[in-house]
This record gives structure tokens, C-alpha cells and sequence, in this order.
């Protein structure tokens, strides 16, 4: 099926997302829509909010999906929690507490924030002295940190907020779909997600759930949230109650996510999730045997987004531009403080298969081998 | 082609959007995808900027498209000219200026109305009056308002505006791909839109266009915007400059909208404005045969949306409803002070047509004749 003008190159995306789509996502993509207040989009909609319900480990009433991407989602929680003067302790341990941090100035809030380097994650201990002694409104943390490799599920950190009277915001763009969110067993009052990493299906949208509790103070709180599009209030009377228009939600992004969330659901979530964890056994297996070693402890790694560090006397730029240039793999470097020194490679969705990592494996060894600096190859 | 989870009904969808998709623009989306910084997505992105500017009638660098929907567009616009305080003056005369007064008022703007019924326009003079009197730095104004069905160019609007030293926001989101926009010689310093009106592709994106002088005044303003998300300086930064990560922008709804832009250049920007024109003649025509007549005076009217008044003793609900169930017609009623009162029906893209058009007009003849209340019947 060739389209006139659109003829992109065939990938193997290897990157921490977008990752590899089912072929029945783009199918069901490519179905004619119906319009936003059409009968059959609430009957999508309804299908993609049951079964978000699952994949979040949550029985919140308010979950669906935004119209904008995962940082959108990132916006809608934050907007929705934080107001001009809102005391906030970030969990501060990579690229996405920073984004989280500056959303929230930019909302009013008044910031704190506990530093750890990129790839380490938090005690419990210190999650209670942080908050008991800032006494937050709001906390945020990242369960999954995309820029490093670091998974914490934020359970002592909900719980220390919870003691203290405050709301947790919980990102979970990299673990919804491949690792156990557990949103309520873990206490997160809103957790807001993407589709094009965990769940396999195309970006585009931003999954949120919020907890009975985070409800009642966005419906309680006395200023309006300073954005229109991300309002939670709003977008609950169009999604849930009345069905009356807020925005022209796209049928042709829900009938993709319905069939990727589908997929899950055929799969069986804890399936699917045993073999994400597996594929990360295969892949950490076979980098070190390469002689490699992952950023992150063994304790605390994310299943499906891998960071190997570059070895010494190796060019990660020249490994990442022979897989994108020969074999139409992308993997992703580190940026910021990691910036060089690790690979970010995720195995998910279709890709994890022990087919696709061991085809990976064996020409990752050729790049890194033909990447290797002139000095160290003539050391 | 089938999906195991996704069976939309068939429909022709003449209301005010979204409407028909061509079968090109879904084979375009059903492409496999390419992350958000692979070069073949900036190389797409940039076929879109070039063939937007054509149908915005710009020659604005600052071009392309929001990962939001138009009301994300508008949120862009607004919440870059306007920051705690900033005096905003909005011609009204429809829902969405009264949404555009919303979003202003939630970014801390100072916003005083000029207001008339839903469907009439404003003259230069009441609009030379108005931004003289009330000195405002942002004025804003809907160029095609859909909920009424009446257009007015707004160059007496831009020329008074900046008369005054303001900026203009102006919304394009009905008349863009089917009417002559003319952003430079209309003088619009933020337009935005969507894509699944006169584009004629699925909804997901918000084409945008910003003039130097709009460009500028973003750069130099002291407070950041309130949003990250909708930041027009990350989004230049990430769209034209150093194409670095600021979200993951949906390369689907980037083919989609490709290929619909291709479909507009292939027809000719000029010959698509006359097929719409001459179909709406065509149609307003039609519905005069049966009696009607439109609510906007023919100097005034959208062509791609018409609002012809609901014949007294004609339940539109009913109307609706047969349309719908029996045809898979999807039109619209009218809301606010509009409700039950006029029709919107959409006559736009693959739909523009004279067979569509008259076979839609048979239908509706029907649906209106056995939707008379019995009162009227037995009169």
C-alpha cells in the first residue's frame, strides 16, 4: 500500500520511543473517522478508559486520554495540581524532573527540589525527611526516568506525601504497558503516560488516570486552571459525563490506542509485562557479555529502556549513525550530564522477542567494534 | 482492509468537522512510522511549513503545526501574546471568541468585549472605533466563526490594530484550505487552525503561522509563557533551529497532514477556493428550492459551513437523527443562542462536490418533511 507523498524509510526503533507499532495499530488507524460526539467514538473512548484501567492498575473513574502528547500530559497533571503559590517537592534525578520542575514554576508553584545524580533513585528515608521537613502541597517524581534508566515505584514517597497532606504526581511515560505501574497500590494521585513507548502504538495522545482524591481538589479549587485546553474539569464533563464538545478529539489516534491497548488485553498485561522483563535479561546478558556494563544498579533498572555506558575509546555518535545508516536501527545516546557516555536502547512492544535482540546484538557488536577512536585501536 | 478491534460505521460527514478524509490520507498514515528526530521527520516537516504557507497566504518563517487541536492552536496564540495583565480586545460574536475570552482571561489578560449577535460581523468603523477607544497590545477576532456561519476577512480589524500598536490573533480554523485566508495581506500576526476542516485530513494537529513582528515580541518578552507545552520559542527551537527534543511529535498525524497538504497542491490552492465557492453556491441554491433560508447575509458567509435557519414547525433534532441513522449523515445543530435555530452544514473537501451535494440534498428534503412537528402537520 504506497501513499503519493509520504515514503519513509524502514525502522527498527530501538530508542527509548517511538518504538515498533503492530501492523494492526496502522490498520486500524487507517480506518475511515467518525467525528467527535459521533456514538461510536464514545464507544471507543469508553474501551480505551476500561482497559487504561488496567494497564494503570487502577480503578480511578477519571482515566482517558489527552489530546496532546506525553509532555502534554505531563502539563494537564501539573496545570490541574499546581497554582500560583503551591508549595512542590520535586524528586529531582534526571531530564524529566527538570521538565517537571520548570512546568511548575511556570504554573506559579513555589519549587523545591532533592538532587541526585542521573541514574540513582530515592530511599524511602529520604523521601519522609525531604517532605516532612519542606511540607509540600505537591510532590512529583518520575517512576520510569527515560534519560537514565532509573525506575523507582514511589511508594515511600507517596506515602510520606500522603502523611504529609500532599498530592503525588507520578510520570509514567516509560513504564505504563511494559512494567507494573500499580497506580493504586502505589498511592499516585495522577499519573499521566504516552502511547509510543510501553503501549506500541504511535504518539500522539497522553493516557492520564487521577485518583477520587486529586478529583475533588481540582473541582474544589477556588482559581481556574490557567489552561483551557488541559483542563481535567472539562475534559471530564466532554469524556465521562455530559459528552458535551470540549476539543475534536481525534477518532483516527483512538481507534490506534484501542488497538494497541487490545493487543495488551489479548496479550494479558502480566504476560506482557514477564516478557519485557525477560528481553531485559537477554539484552543485559548480551551487552556484558560484549564487555559492557548498565549505567543504573541491577535493583533499580527500567526493564525496557537499557543504558549500557559507552565504552572507553568508543564514539557512541559513530555506533548510532552505522545502525541508523545501515540497518535502519535507531538507539538514542545520553544528553545532559550522560551526555557521551551512555546508549539509551529500549526493547519493547514488538521488539521484544529474543529473535529481535539477538539480531540487535550481534550488529551493535559491529558498530561498537568499527567505533572504536584511532587511539584506542592503536594503543 | 480489517481491524480486530476498531469497525467505524460509514459516514459522510457534512458538518462542521471533521469531515471527509480522501482514502490517500489514511494509506498516508497507515506508513510505518519514523521517530520525532529522525531525519526523514524533519524532512516531512518541513514539505508541511512550505505547503502551509500556501494556504495561509504567508510568507512567515515561523510556520507549521501545534501537536494539540485547534483549541490547542488557540491556547498557543493566546498564551504567547498574552501574560498577567495584558489588555486584550475581542471582537465577539460567536462561541469561539467566547472561548478565545476564556483562555485570555486564564493567562492573567485584561479583556474587554465588542459584542454582536451570533451570525453579523463587525464594520471597520466599529472596529476603528473600539481599538481606538480601548487601546489594547492583543486583539483578537475569529475569521470564519463556525458557529454561526459568518466570515469577515478582518483586514479593517488588523489595519486598526496595528494603528494602535497591537498584535492580532485571528482564527482560521474553518476558513483555512477553503477560503483565502490571507494572513500577510490581511495583517493576522498569530493564526492558527486545524487540520480536519478545509484540510481535509483527520483532527490531531494545529497549523500555525506567526509574522516577524509576533516573533518578536515573543522573544523579548520577560515573563515565560504560562505553558510549556504550547511555548512557541521551544517549539521554533525544536521545529527550525537546532531540531532539538522538545516533545515527541506524532509522525502519523505528520504523514497525514503531508499528504492532505499534497492533495490541496495537486488541486491548486486557487481552483480549490472556487470548487468550495461554487459549491456552496450550489448548495445554498438547493436549500432555497426547499424553502429555506440562510441565517448570514450573502455578503457574510463561511462558503465551506452553512447555517441555513430551521423552517418553523421542523423538529432539527429529528432531522438530525434520520440523517444520521438512515444515511450516515452527520450534520449539526446550532448551539447558545443558536440552539435549535439554524443548521451547520459542512460542504467541504471530497464532499464539495455537485454529485454529493445534490444527493445530500435529496435526503435532507426528506428528513425535513417527515420531521415537522404535528402541530405544524395538522394545520
Amino acid at each position: 500500500m504506497t501513499s503519493s507523498s509520504i515514503h519513509p524509510p524502514q525502522r527498527f526503533l530501538f530508542g527509548p520511543g517511538p518504538t515498533q507499532v503492530a501492523p494492526s495499530v496502522y490498520t486500524a488507524m487507517s480506518q475511515t473517522i467518525v467525528s467527535h460526539l459521533d456514538p461510536y467514538f464514545f464507544e471507543v473512548s469508553e474501551g480505551i478508559q476500561e482497559m487504561l484501567r488496567a494497564v494503570f492498575g487502577t480503578s480511578n473513574k477519571l482515566t482517558f486520554s489527552i489530546s496532546g502528547t506525553g509532555s502534554g500530559g505531563m502539563e494537564t497533571a501539573i496545570s490541574s495540581l499546581v497554582e500560583q503559590g503551591t508549595r512542590v517537592c520535586v524528586f529531582a534525578n534526571g531530564f524529566f524532573c527538570d521538565r517537571m520542575t520548570e512546568m511548575a514554576k511556570r504554573q506559579g508553584g513555589n519549587v523545591v527540589r532533592l538532587e541526585k545524580p542521573w541514574g540513582e533513585v530515592f530511599t524511602d528515608a529520604e523521601a519522609k525527611e525531604f517532605i516532612e521537613r519542606e511540607k509540600p502541597q505537591v510532590v512529583m517524581f518520575v517512576q520510569a526516568e527515560t534519560s537514565t534508566g532509573a525506575f523507582q515505584q514511589g511508594t515511600g514517597i507517596c506515602k510520606a506525601a500522603h502523611d504529609a497532606g500532599a498530592l503525588v504526581i507520578g510520570d509514567v511515560v516509560t513504564s505504563l504497558g511494559a512494567m507494573p505501574v500499580k497506580v493504586d497500590e502505589t498511592g499516585i494521585d495522577i499519573a499521566y503516560s504516552c502511547t509510543q513507548k510501553g503501549l506500541s502504538c504511535v504518539p500522539g495522545l497522553s493516557p492520564i488516570t487521577v485518583s477520587p482524591r486529586a478529583a475533588e481538589f481540582i473541582e474544589a479549587r477556588k482559581t481556574p486552571n490557567r489552561s483551557w485546553y488541559f483542563d481535567l474539569k472539562l475534559l471530564n464533563d466532554y469524556y465521562k459525563v455530559s459528552h458535551r464538545y470540549h476539543h475534536t478529539a481525534s477518532a483516527t489516534l483512538f481507534y490506534g490506542l484501542h488497538e494497541a491497548l487490545s493487543l495488551i488485553k489479548q496479550e494479558g498485561v502480566e504476560q506482557r509485562w514477564a516478557r519485557h522483563r525477560e528481553m531485559h535479561h537477554e539484552f543485559v546478558k548480551g551487552v556484558e557479555k560484549l564487555g559492557m556494563r548498565m549505567h543504573v544498579p541491577v535493583e533499580h533498572r527500567i526493564v525496557n529502556l537499557n543504558t549500557p555506558v559507552v565504552p572507553e575509546g568508543v564514539d557512541d555518535a559513530k555506533v548510532r549513525k552505522i545502525l541508523l545508516d545501515e540497518h535502519g536501527i535507531e538507539i538514542m545516546g545520553g544528553f545532559g550530564p550522560l551526555a557521551g557516555k551512555v546508549f539509551r536502547i529500549g526493547v519493547m512492544g514488538p521488539l521484544a522477542t529474543s529473535e529481535h535482540v539477538q539480531k540487535f546484538l550481534k550488529v551493535f557488536a559491529d558498530a561498537l567494534e568499527r567505533s572504536r577512536t584511532a587511539a584506542t585501536v592503536t594503543k
